[in-house]
Formats: structure tokens, sequence, C-alpha cells
């Protein structure tokens, strides 16, 4: 009970020195935040052979565990990734600053000036998995967008994401900036991850939470603040009849294989029973071949001998694996009316030549990110231009689809008078 | 224990109804909709005496009831008050369509094509409390921006909103679009709010929050789903030292008195103290001869004797009500100190013919409306130019301030190709 009492003082100072350190930083110049993202990058560079002693520290611990190969490998850093976020961070430097944008501006009858400006948020926690190389991603990026934050890591990286921290708050203070603008939380007792969610006395405005299926999940049933969600990223493409049999094959392989364990991977390929005959077997064929396992309906295992069959989870599941589901679909209604009931409403792809069918399905289709003849592994706030990205959102309101720097800010509406009052 | 399970059963159709309907309101060509608007609003007119009828069954339960005399106010329907609901219909009608603008348009060095797109939300809960009038504007308004709404009044108001739901449901069916785009909640039960916090199984999307303080707090409590939370508006005027004494003395009457309700009523007055000699005595007069109360510090009280003591709670009361408090700050920091501590960033004001001092007050208050030289009371969607609105959102996230049809949007992105694929 006493522990309780003492972790939770401590999380509320820590919100609390957030809270100021955001009123700091969103008056900050562009300039000095861009010096501390660059001292950040410098003094990661200078402190590899620590934060690399540090990540043993957590692997050594996590090999006594039981954990997936996969697991270890996002936990594990090198040299190579340890530059990849040093450049990481001069390249969100390099981004436009959002803050202060006026995004609208009109006059009223009554002579009344309004302005649309971009402001930061405020402070945002970032709850994630045991990948360190989070810890600069997030910390940049809301730094950036002039956002305090609080970041929570998972427990099995914990040393290396301490190690990375000290680099982000050396480069704070190098550039002027309170060190209490990027903080961890500083112990990995689980009930600091509710109290988060609880908002911290008022003090967070926004989670982002990083992470699998179970960790957004209970991010979302317990968080009474806002949160940036990342659900499943079930993402289809339909191959329609008047597709190019080539372009179809290359974007498919690409749009599935490219990389299988991110969110814009393809999991569902549909194919318009119109084309059935020119399309199926060149698909399976081309994805088996690149090594990916395919289980299809009847018509795609009658098309194949090597296909296995799909059962009804299938086709609500996200592999992020070299395994596709494939189906027959009637027509872009067919497929839309599939992405409709066992989609995730992340990112979606027609291939077709009838720019009366792709019109239909980029209108129609409820999904953050639709596209005409292009790989859905496009789902990337680089790609998109937006520079790093902390993650897409799949839900609805505010952030939609790649969250880089311009979505971690919001807005206000300054109006400017010469006394106007209301009749 | 029968009862909740058939109610939970009637709610969950109710939203898979109206998810149905967002799928077809989110096609429906501009002219379909202001067509059901325009009906609706004929429809109203010719029930007047119909809808009247069944606010008369309110009243006389609610006067059985020890309700005040605002409550009653709120409920009380007359020629007027239907007729304004017809013409806020037709208001609606006559702004532009929001669903299907371009809101960004780029090209990436691989030539995909990106375009944000504005797209409804889907279905909006709204829960308000006994205001029949809010059962058309919330209707309306969600209707033009292409959502489907589930309506939870007040149980007080309920014959009332039902008569308007039937003239509402007539014209959706006149333009041949489905009932189920409006829907009310058919049972003053209250278990059925509980529900819709859920997400009411999936289907909701949204829920709107149009009350007092104790609704809201209920709302963001037990949501399970996003929120546009209005919570409360103590909104500041600060006279700044280099304000024009009568442009002060017009703005801040009209910022308290022009109508003293509503959440854009200024509540507490801050002066300047380097220019108190010159503001206090001509500021307080002016409010007290128009019947407002003053509590001030101990300066207000000395320059006027009817100013009564303010006391610590009277900084952070919204009194909605012919009161004001009143206190001297050192400057701009000081006010601007004075309102981050005690605001509820909804809307605060400066007078001053100093330019720097507006422009800092403008950046660096941290609410939704920030004014230079004009009255707090113009917080309102109808004097930003949005038409309607819902409310005015003190949230920070997607809607901030008033929430209009294009507030009642979110966006996609649609990428245009040529067979891209991600190297």
């Amino acid at each position: 009970m006493t522990a309780d009492i003492s972790i939770r003082d401590m999380m509320l100072t820590l919100g609390h020195a957030a809270r100021t350190a955001a009123k700091l930083l969103a008056l900050a110049p562009p300039a000095q935040k861009n010096q501390a993202l660059n001292a950040m990058a410098a003094k990661i560079r200078r402190s590899t052979a620590d934060i690399l002693s540090e990540n043993r520290r957590d692997l050594e611990a996590a090999r006594t565990k039981d954990l997936k190969a996969s697991f270890i490998d996002r936990l594990t850093l090198n040299e190579a990734r340890v530059e990849a976020m040093a450049k990481g961070l001069e390249d969100i430097a390099a981004l436009p600053d959002p803050v202060g944008e006026v995004s609208a501006r009109w006059t009223r009858p009554n002579g009344l000036e309004f302005s649309r400006v971009r402001v930061p948020i405020g402070v945002i926690g970032i709850i994630y998995e045991s990948r360190p190389n989070v810890t600069a991603d997030a910390g940049g990026l809301c730094l950036k967008s002039g956002n305090a934050a609080i970041l929570r890591g998972g427990s099995d990286g914990f040393h290396s994401s301490a190690a990375i921290i000290a680099c982000l708050q050396r480069g704070l203070d190098t550039a002027g900036l309170p060190r209490t603008a990027i903080q961890m939380v500083p112990t990995a007792d689980r009930a600091c991850v509710g109290m988060m969610l609880d908002g911290l006395g008022g003090t967070i405005d926004l989670i982002v939470p990083r992470g699998g299926k179970s960790l957004v999940a209970r991010v979302q049933q317990d968080a009474r603040v806002p949160v940036f969600s990342h659900l499943e990223g079930i993402c289809h493409v339909y191959v329609d009849k008047a597709a190019d049999i080539e372009m179809a094959r290359k974007v498919v392989l690409n749009a599935k294989m490219r990389r299988t364990g991110v969110c814009g991977a393809a999991e569902t390929i549909l194919i318009d029973r119109a084309g059935a005959d020119r399309f199926l077997k060149p698909i399976i064929s081309i994805l088996i071949d690149a090594g990916c396992a395919v289980r299809g309906d009847e018509a795609a295992q009658a098309a194949d001998p090597r296909v296995m069959p799909a059962g009804e989870a299938d086709w609500g599941t996200e592999y992020l694996d070299a395994i596709v589901a494939m189906k027959l679909v009637d027509g872009v209604d067919g497929a839309m009316a599939h992405i409709a009931r066992y989609g995730s409403q992340h990112t979606d792809a027609i291939i077709t030549g009838d720019q009366a069918a792709a019109e239909r399905f980029l209108k129609e289709v409820d999904s953050a990110i639709v596209l005409h003849n292009a790989s859905t592994q496009f789902a990337d706030g680089g790609e998109f231009g937006f520079g790093a990205e902390i993650g897409i959102a799949t839900g609805k309101l505010h952030a939609r689809g790649p969250v880089g720097v311009e979505q971690l800010t919001t807005f206000k509406y300054q109006v400017r008078g010469a006394g106007q009052t209301r009749p």
C-alpha cells in the first residue's frame, strides 16, 4: 500500500512536470527544437557503446524467459539500429515545423478576422512494447510537434530505453529545453500504465499505444483520455476483371510479401469472378513461388493443388506472416461487401483499368487509406511524405492513417476585432 | 432481467439499422439530403399543433415534479420555437455540403497521387437534456454531414421529441432516404444511455453530450467510444492597461450580460493593475448598473462599495447568471497565469491597443477560442460562419470550438497509382 502511494505520487509529479514542460515547448521556436533533435542524434551516436551494453542487460534477462524469436529481435539493438535511431531524429529535425501554421483564415461581415492556427496537443503518453527504437522515434516526434512526452515502454526493454532517454534529455539540455519534455516512467511497475490511462490527474491529453492487439485493446478499454488507436491492418487487394494481369501480379506480390510483418501488408486477395480464369492461377503461383502459403475458397483450391482450404476465421485474420487468404467475389460490389464485413478500415486497394470501378472503390470503401493500382504497403507516413510516423491510426477521429508530426497537433481559433460586441 | 435483455436487443437493432443507414447517407447526393431537410421543415410547420399538444403532455407531467423554472423553460415549446426549429433545418439545408471536399492533394516523386477527402464519421449518438429543439438541430446537422443519428433526449421531453422525430423521419421518407437515418431511443429507460456509451455493439462512432456538467461528466467517465465534450465555459475578459476605456466597458458588458446563460458568457473580468485607476470603477459601475452582481478582490471592493468579496471558489465558477468575478492582475503575464490556472480552455479575450500584448495573449492562452478586442459571446458556430452548431467542444482533439457540419466529418486518403509497388 505504501509502495503504491509512493508510485502514485511519483507518477503525478511526472505528469505535472510534463504539463509545465509542455507550456514551454508550445512556445519554443523551431530552431531550438531542431537543435535539440540534432543534439540528441549526436549524443546517441556517441553513446552507442553504452546503449548496446544496456541492451545486452535487457537481452540477457529476456533470454531467461520463454519469449518468441520475433520479440527478441525487436528488443535487440546493434550498431546499425542505433545509427538508424540517430538518423531518424535528424530526419525529424529536417521536417517542416507544424506549430503556428495558419490552416484557415476568414473575415466575417462584422469585421472579425478569424484564424485557425495549429498548436501542440500538450502532453502525450506513449505506451509501447519492448522496442527500444520507439523511445527515440516517439520522443523526437512529440518534441518536433511541441508536445511533452511520457514514455512507458515494455519492461523487457527498460535498460535500453533508459539509456536512450538519457541521450534525448541531454539533447534537450543542450538546446536549453527542459529535460522533462521527454520523460520515461522510471519503474517497470504495471500500475503506472493504469495511472497513465486514467490521465495522470488531468495532465495527459492523449494516449498513443504502439504494439499488438492485446495492448491496444487494453488501452481502449481502460483509457479515460483520448486514444489514437492502431488496431489491426486486415488489408485487402481486390483484382478487378479489368485489371492488367502483370500489374496485378506485381502489386499483389508486393502488397503481401515485401514485408509480411507490417500493418499495411495485404492479408486477403479478392479476385473478380469474371476475371478468375485469367487471374487466379498466375496470382496464386507468383505468391507460392515467393514462399507465401495460400489459403483459398473452392475456386482457388481448384486452380492450384498447393492452395489449402480457407475457413471463416481466415477472412478476419491479420497473419503478419507469409500467409494469404484468397477468394472470388462478384465484381467491385462483391469486393466492397467483403471488405465492409471483414476489413479493419485500415488500407485497401483495387487493381483495375476501369476508372469508374476504381472511383467507386475509392469513394465507397470506408478505410483510412484506399488505393487504386498501388500496393497496400504504401500505408506509411514516410511514403505519404509525412516524414516519420508514430503509427497508423485506425480510429476515425482526429488522426486517421499515418500519424506524423502534423497529426500530433491540434488547433485553436484566434479572433481579431476592433471592439465588436454581439448583438 | 427479461426486460433488460429485450431493451438490449432493441437497442442493438437500432444501432445496426443506424449503421446500415449511415452507409447510404455517406453516398447520398447533397440535393437529396437538402430535399429531406426542407421536407422536415415543412412537416414540422404543418405539425405545429400536434407538436405543441405532445409538448403539453410533457409539461403537465413535469409540473408534478419539483423542477427549476429554467428547466421548464427549456422544455417548453410555443409557435415561435416550433417555427425556429423549422427555419433552423432550412438554414442547415442552405449550408455548403462538407462531404467529398478535397482538403489536400499532393503527388509523390514515385507518381502516386494523394487526396485527403472529407467523409462522414458514421453513426453519432447524441445524449441531451429535456430540450426538444435539440432533436431537430442534432438530427439536421447529422443528416447534412452524412451521419446517421441516434438521439436520446431527457425523459421529461420524451413526447415532444417523439413528435419532432416523426416529422424528421417523414422528411427523410419524402426524399427517399431511410427513416433509420435519424432514430430516437424509443424508451426513457436509463439503461439505454449506458448501452450508447458502450458503443452499441460497435455501431456508434461518436457520442456528443449536450447538457450540464453532470451529464457531460458521466458521459466522459463511462464512454468507451470517442466523445465531443462540452465542459464548462469559464471565460475571461482581460482588460490591459493599453485598452480603450470605452471599448473595454462595452465589450465587458456584452461579454457578461448579453446573455448570461450561454457558455461563451464571461465569468471573470481581469483588470491590469497598471490601469486599475482608470478602469476599475467605470467597468464595475457599467456592470452593476446593468443588474450584474460583482464579486471582487480587495481592490475591486475598495473601488465600489457595492462589490461583494470574491472567494477562491469564484475564480473557478461558471455562474451562467448575472454574477461576475473581478480581479486585478499584473499585466498580460498575470492574466495568462490566472487563465491557465482557473480557465476551462473555452474562450478568452484581451482588450488592448497594444498589438504585442494582444499577439502574446492570442498565441499563449491555451483555449479553443482566443479573441482580441471582441466579446467572448462570439463563441458560437453561427458567428464563426459555420451555420448551425451542435455545441462548442472543449476537448482538444478532432473538434475544438464550435461543432458544425464540417466538424461532424472525418477524412480518408485516396491514393491513385499506375501499378506502383514499394521498394
